[in-house]
């Protein structure tokens, strides 16, 4: 059966994250209902889709990639028109593209990338309500720098892993962490081969209270080293945060899934 | 009476404009309700307040100033932290002054700035919905730059005016129009003394007719020279379009009004 990959943008806010429920306030029930509709399955009958992250409640998608079988044959631009007439104003395909049965979204994702969105302000978000995290306090990049050196490499993440991870090993490889700053607003970037459930949201909780001097640089060392998630910071908003997308090898032929996010947020 | 001035941001896609309406649905609305509910006024008082542009439905302001006069004495800090407790979530007062009674903050304004942010993408806007206006096809920066350059200066700008305008003149001085793109996004600047009801919509409009090639560069003039509404191309979409604020003279002591806004949507 033919494998179709899709490209997908959403706003987060108005969901209950990405993985279906019984509810279907999620984006991959959106995504199905509305797969479901352009294929013209009939009532009740599924498009089950695979994707390369599950994002949580309130996280937003950059360029998520989903993958899926189907018998109904349309050319890649159908895909994305058909899929879009069905779908709400806040989740988008961005492209479509037929693949090998090889090619499986999350599988043959060699890494993930995730962007923090943080307002450094003594007044909170209004315009940037929902699509960016807030501190009052002013943040010390070189202590935040010298923090996020720590987590660098293979490492245990236990102390940022949520009870719930269905993780089957809490050690990930996390290959880069940058931060800058623009005006008000902080961008933290991470890029590791996967992250345990709110790994991003826990380290982002450690890397302001360092940020602030709650705590010295060094404490992000204790923090790892405890594989305990007790020691760490609490779970930092979700708001800020954007799925950049995944990595995949050049010979899978799949669009440039870097998006430009200077626009966040 | 003392006068205080404030900077208030918002995101205009849940509120019906900025001015005062009987459903209360509005910005100013909101303002004046948080206002009284941190004066302690007695239920049914007003907080009458002042704006430097009044916004349409789904505008949103990065830096409308509004004044008022109030017996009710607080520090600055506190006029912005306590109207804001009141406020809801996609409404901050960013900061207040005390001033003088001369100042008005529309009377005193001798420009205003506005930024349209466009989507060019085949594929509709999801993370930027509300934030954006979108066009699928490409546009041509050199043929809108020539027509933008045709509304420089003072002139009748009846053209771009909507029928419910309350302007008491037409004419109007276009000091700047500045027009880039980065990735996907498009960003028009407008700075003039002062703008007609719908008019940077109206403009834009007619630029991205002339910016999709439906008609050529030159057709701005005869658009201009007509001073008729109806041979202007239809009023383009709010969703894009952010007030960044008044500009005042320097001896007024404000806060800057010129926020960056290159994060934007």
């Amino acid at each position: 059966m033919p494998r179709i990959a899709l490209g997908v943008s959403y706003a987060g806010q108005a969901y209950l994250g990405w993985q279906s429920q019984l509810g279907g306030n999620t984006i991959q029930d959106k995504l199905e209902a509305a797969l479901a509709a352009f294929c013209g399955l009939p009532k009740g009958e599924r498009v089950i889709t695979n994707c390369a992250g599950r994002t949580d409640a309130g996280v937003h998608g950059l360029m998520q990639v989903v993958h899926f079988d189907t018998t109904f044959e349309r050319d890649t631009n159908s895909w994305v028109r058909g899929t879009n007439r069905y779908l709400p104003p806040d989740i988008a395909v961005q492209w479509a593209r037929d693949m090998p049965a090889e090619f499986h979204s999350r599988g043959s994702a060699i890494a993930r990338r995730y962007a923090y969105v943080l307002l450094e302000s003594p007044v909170r978000p209004s315009l940037e309500q929902h699509r960016a995290g807030w501190v009052h306090y002013p943040l010390s990049l070189s202590n935040m720098e010298l923090a996020a050196q720590v987590l660098l490499g293979e490492n245990d993440f236990s102390s940022f892993r949520a009870a719930q991870c269905q993780a089957l090993s809490p050690v990930k490889t996390m290959q880069r962490i940058t931060i800058h700053k623009r005006g008000a607003y902080w961008r933290f970037e991470f890029e590791a081969n996967a992250f345990l459930h709110h790994m991003i949201r826990n380290i982002m909780g450690c890397l302001v209270t360092i940020g602030q001097g709650q705590q010295p640089p060094e404490w992000m060392a204790e923090v790892l080293a405890a594989r305990n998630r007790a020691v760490a910071a609490p779970t930092f908003s979700p708001n800020g945060l954007y799925f950049l997308g995944p990595v995949y090898e050049a010979h899978w032929g799949l669009p440039d899934t870097a998006p430009a996010y200077d626009w966040l947020p």
